[in-house]
């Protein structure tokens, strides 16, 4: 590796947990070109995301900034205009930063119409796409029904699939996320009983291969400046359905034993029980369920793998393995039944836990490659791990992250961090509702060490799993007399958090430091009772009469 | 008074103290003017600032935000280019917001560049304004010394002397805030020992009544549209000097007592003694210097008041005393001396309690004038009254204060705050440098209620006042074991309230509740396992065959 290191490769799986691949250890899966990247860089194996919902998480790694810094919250909540983006970041330092693929960006109109930002602007565009040039975006979620589309925006992933003589208004649904039944019709993807079934789709055709040709077509037609590339993949995301032959790579014996105890269902916290009888809880308490669904979606994993392989080697063949950093990691997990969940949304390792694998060229880098680190990692250090790796300083009065360089150079960072935090926000869920939560209150909070992990519950008694003498998670001390200390240092710890100035981003550390008393000397004499006490610069001035 | 309401006068003072006015109980202060308008309406006894220093106070009075909201947290950190303001609330309304005078805005120049926004359109304008329409802009700090100029930008009040007649580059600092002294030089306001000299000025040329009139023009020229008119006087903030005969008022004899006492001076809490000790509180616990200033600035304030009613006057002769409301604030105090301290800057009454005396014309308000309502209001409320008095709803996902008009309408408001909060940031101050506090720790958070003052001071012990049994805050219970319950109560209201949702500004509640499952509608079928989980009109579309 002797390449200028010059560019990134950000690439990001959707509901991709952090526990199946083969080099996090899942016993049946193989993924050897996940596998292939972690030996050529470091896997970190405790990487959180600051929520675990797609729009919150993605807009804190596209900020690299909190939720609750952001506001972006949940789904289709619009990222306030004025946030500063990995984009407008990487482009002070020369980088361009282009989105292939998914970003979940709903953008703020009302702001932009305040501003008098268009999207036919270079500025309004970017505005609205949370900083990216758009080479293609596609999010995946054209669903549609009596209110409409979900998605309403263009469908490129549509339109490539009609070129290609896939007929009907939205082939996404009915071939690359549908199955043909035993009368011949559609079974569509959306019913967890046809995960079994191979997507009636060539798979040259899938979401995956089709958005890894996009990527390979942005790289071969750049030239010389730097890019971020965001390779932002639909995949292993539900509709859990997959075509061949990854639809049959895996079965129900391949499925790994649920994480999840009787007692969890015992007088569990409100909010938990709350998630747990929701419709997606009750369909993945069922074995019928997690059996259909999780063989493909280890197919879909297997031909992410095997896409990422193709992509490799594309990069390998282009000469850009030299020079580009590359970054695998998802927005959030995927239950799959665990805790008698499904989905994400909760705390759980099973959802807020990722996989983080960092490849840097770098010479510097040689000795950490094939490593593993387990240092407390946030989503929001790969912003600011880009601006370093792009040659900036990290403004640290914006970027809440930190840089994860020292880790990729074998070097220990200066007082890492103790805790690492996640957020949700339910307040538009049936949880909400159920509770009779007003919008406000639903929040929650993660504070996570190596040894706690505290879910403060706005309203609610907190939850508590201690990681190491129950890593699994399955007994909740958020009520148990005897952790009351534990849980007040957690509450203080996410206290001073809160007060942190997430919102002083218009002065940095370092001008405020060369900026003490710097009004003296612009004449503003605060406290002055007589000319000496002041310097003879000012007495001169205000004086009309020589300095002293 | 039967004229349909529709206007606002937001008149603010700068550094005017809660207890300088003769309707606030000043023993020697006459303000009738005040007075009279507190007759026509409500005086507020318990109005707190969001923080006590100019800019950042006036951007939370602006932006009807806290400041931990949006982070413009000193002097000169400019307000990040994105934030919503007062104008912009109200223009959606159909009123326009016009500024008189001072605001202590700094623009986020790299927000707006990264924007492409520029002054020199309406909308750029107001960003760069806070959005005002400026009739005039002058924030009176017309300093300058070997560093350059404080303020660099127009000067419409020097720009006024010269046209009639002073002389030089700056007549604000030569005449208007200089006297002469005995031997004919020119003695700066400057330097307290002149305070009790008058300005070498025409009283009517003097900052006061030049604003004054502005104002009134601004009225005059004004047709049928509402306007909020932000009439914002550089008085009576330093420099302390006035003309003729406002500086010969008053004497020695008039100046009431500090509020201090030698055991405050015994332990003090860290910070305490760090502003206590520096060069504007070393200043203040002289006597001479006491005795010089606050005449001068009781000078002030009577010039205040008898432009007040000069302004009444006006406003009841062109007939907008039937269809405005006026609202008499400051955007912080001054300690004088009290506490061994002068300016502002912490969190006793002297610094952090301001004047609040809203008169609406409304019938409405006819069972309220003349009374005196003690509850816990925040300067932020004031962006939300306007809001409900310019006839919108108050934006509470945006709008972090609650509207007044209920007070002033002998309402009982629900669930009415139980404690207020101020903040102030010393990160550019020689406190943090003297206390070697790092920019991000440089933080102070006040909680009070009506018994209990708490300031959180980031890295140190808090401070505590009983303001029932020390209503003059003499006594620092912060460190005594008795009261440590109070300090958990009290912390934990601070981390509730740094934990709130304040960037969650793109969504409405109404919005969210709305919401709640609107995703299901179209067509994101999570957690369905066949089709007969999901309703007809989902099956039809999805697998192509009629509906059950």
């Amino acid at each position: 590796m002797s390449g200028k290191p010059r560019n990134i490769l950000f690439i990001m799986y959707d509901q991709l947990r952090f526990d199946y691949l083969s080099c996090a250890g899942h016993p049946y899966l193989e993924t050897p070109n996940f596998d292939r990247v972690a030996s050529m860089g470091v896997r970190f194996t405790r990487a959180y995301v600051q929520s675990p919902v797609c729009g919150a998480s993605r807009m804190s790694f596209y900020t690299g900034r909190y939720v609750h810094s952001h506001g972006a919250s949940w789904n289709g909540f619009p990222l306030k205009v004025g946030e500063i983006t990995l984009g407008d970041h990487l482009r002070r330092l020369g980088m361009d930063a282009a989105l292939v693929g998914k970003t979940h960006m709903r953008v703020d109109a009302d702001g932009m119409e305040r501003l008098g930002l268009t999207r036919d602007s270079i500025i309004g565009a970017r505005v609205a796409e949370c900083g990216f040039d758009i080479f293609v975006r596609d999010d995946g979620l054209w669903g549609e029904g009596p209110a409409g589309h979900y998605d309403t925006g263009p469908q490129p992933y549509n339109d490539y699939l009609k070129e290609k003589g896939y007929p009907g208004s939205n082939p996404w649904h009915d071939f690359a996320n549908s199955a043909v039944d035993d009368d011949g019709d559609m079974a569509s993807g959306w019913f967890m009983e046809n995960a079994d079934k191979p997507a009636n789709i060539a798979e040259e055709d899938s979401e995956t291969p089709w958005l890894t040709r996009r990527a390979e077509e942005f790289i071969a037609s750049r030239g010389d400046k730097p890019w971020l590339c965001h390779l932002s993949y639909i995949k292993p995301h539900w509709p859990y359905i997959v075509p061949a032959p990854y639809h049959d790579l895996y079965s129900a014996s391949d499925v790994i034993a649920p994480v999840r105890s009787e007692g969890e269902r015992q007088n569990p916290h409100p909010l938990y029980r709350a998630f747990m009888d929701n419709t997606i809880g009750k369909a993945f308490r069922r074995d019928e369920v997690r059996e259909k669904v999780i063989p493909a979606y280890m197919g879909l994993i297997k031909q992410c793998d095997d896409q990422l392989g193709q992509l490799l080697d594309f990069l390998e063949r282009s000469g850009r393995l030299e020079d580009t950093m590359i970054v695998i990691t998802s927005d959030h997990g995927d239950y799959l039944g665990d805790h008698w969940l499904g989905e994400k949304d909760l705390f759980h390792e099973q959802s807020v836990k990722v996989p983080m694998i960092i490849f840097d060229p770098s010479a510097k880098a040689d000795a950490t490659r094939g490593q593993v680190c387990d240092a407390l990692v946030e989503s929001i250090d790969l912003a600011a791990t880009f601006v370093e790796f792009a040659g900036g300083e990290v403004p640290d009065h914006v970027l809440e992250g930190r840089s994860l360089m020292p880790f990729l150079h074998g070097e220990e960072p200066a007082e890492w961090r103790d805790f690492v935090i996640s957020e949700y926000d339910y307040s538009q869920t049936s949880m909400a509702e159920e509770l009779g939560v007003p919008p406000k209150q639903a929040r929650l909070f993660m504070v996570a060490d190596k040894r706690w992990k505290f879910t403060h519950v706005e309203g609610f008694r907190p939850m508590l799993f201690d990681l190491v003498n129950d890593p699994q998670e399955l007994r909740d001390l958020g009520d148990d007399a005897e952790y009351e200390d534990i849980r007040r240092m957690m509450a203080e710890r996410l206290a001073e958090w809160a007060r942190r100035p997430s919102q002083r981003t218009t002065k940095s550390d370092a001008q405020i430091i060369a900026g003490r008393n710097g009004s003296d000397g612009k004449g503003i004499l605060i406290g002055a009772y007589e000319e000496a006490d002041v310097g003879p610069e000012f007495t001169e001035r205000y004086t009309g009469k020589p300095g002293r």
